[in-house]
């Protein structure tokens, strides 16, 4: 039985990271990127990569978790806890979700909740607290692809071949599922403009300008 | 007997990606960071590790070589070559001194050249011929640690703890060592900026503009 790994993104601060992100995921054979609360992302260093990966969006970490569980997988929180395992050692079972946390802050207590176990990596040096959230995420993926056995992909030369590019799921770099999804985002998006709702965890600007993400395809 | 490693990058085409390739560099334990030809860099994104890192500088690929053999390091390619081993295999020897190719184009001939042996990230998804360059530097170094043994960082809550700030080695991220160096360097600057040197293999303009360098350290 083949194994499947997802991500699950939890209103990310800084939407450049996600471009990366997709880049890593399709790289290690990521099936999904799932995107819970903000659904709006910057595609810059996805080198065109975020064409090939399901997004797949929910308003709660309590809707993703209901899907994720009715799908059978584990939800692993990629977070330094007490209780975290090594990801070298591949503490993993089945399916997985990962869940990553906040660039700034790590994952929350209500995000940590949703998960099943967590895994961390192992750092050696005196020189910074953690890893910059993209580079952990590629990691984490990484071993559970090892874990998993997903088939290599062939290569030509010095690069992996890139498959062709599907049509464009993603309308405009934002996640979207129907008419109704577009226009109770643009609402949402009033609001949060008036209230600051997705900057309570970062006090940057970026949300507050949505129009530069639809342009940038890194 | 302990291991070491340590980082080479040759004529890195992107500055800014070098403050995060720090920060991977000294939570993996590097040991030094080798910059060889171009010695300007960007420490965004290292948020201040740079600083507790040892920097080295060669003019040439050759005198960067002489130095490692003259320390017994291996030499270790990152790049998807034909002999290339998967690095979750750990094909490690003894001490090693990666060296990571340009963001566009991987190792070059003459790059190749220097290596000992190569290492490369499986992939298995279609989406991308290959990874960021930081996030493939930070799976290999990860994947040393793991193999070298490299005694774990205490932890407080969920970060690892950072050792105190030493004295600012780098001036102004620049890779300098002596006064003769400083001016030596003008010069080339003058040189670099009349044939375009550095932008070889990248036609943008982060060589040109250096003064940006002086003042960011995210």
């Amino acid at each position: 039985m083949g194994f499947e790994s997802y991500v699950v993104v939890h209103n990310i601060a800084k939407r450049h990271n996600v471009g990366t992100l997709a880049r890593s995921a399709t790289a290690f054979g990521v099936s999904e990127l799932i995107l819970v609360g903000r659904r709006d992302f910057n595609s810059f260093g996805s080198h065109g990569s975020s064409a090939h990966l399901r997004f797949r969006h929910f308003h709660s970490l309590h809707d993703a978790r209901q899907f994720l569980k009715e799908k059978d997988f584990d939800i692993c929180g990629v977070e330094i806890t007490e209780n975290a395992m090594p990801v070298n050692q591949h503490p993993f079972k089945k399916s997985t979700a990962f869940l990553l946390g906040n660039e700034g802050t790590g994952l929350s207590a209500k995000e940590c909740e949703i998960c099943d176990f967590f895994v961390y990596i192992p750092q050696y040096g005196g020189g910074t607290a953690s890893l910059n959230v993209t580079v952990a995420a590629s990691i984490v993926l990484h071993h559970f692809g090892v874990w998993a056995g997903f088939g290599e992909r062939s290569r030509d030369g010095n690069k992996f071949v890139v498959a062709e590019r599907p049509v464009k799921q993603v309308r405009r770099n934002f996640c979207t599922e129907t008419e109704d999804d577009i226009v109770e985002e643009r609402k949402a998006r009033r609001e949060n403009a008036a209230n600051g709702f997705f900057d309570e965890n970062e006090n940057n600007n970026s949300s507050s300008n949505m129009l530069d993400a639809l342009f940038v395809d890194g």
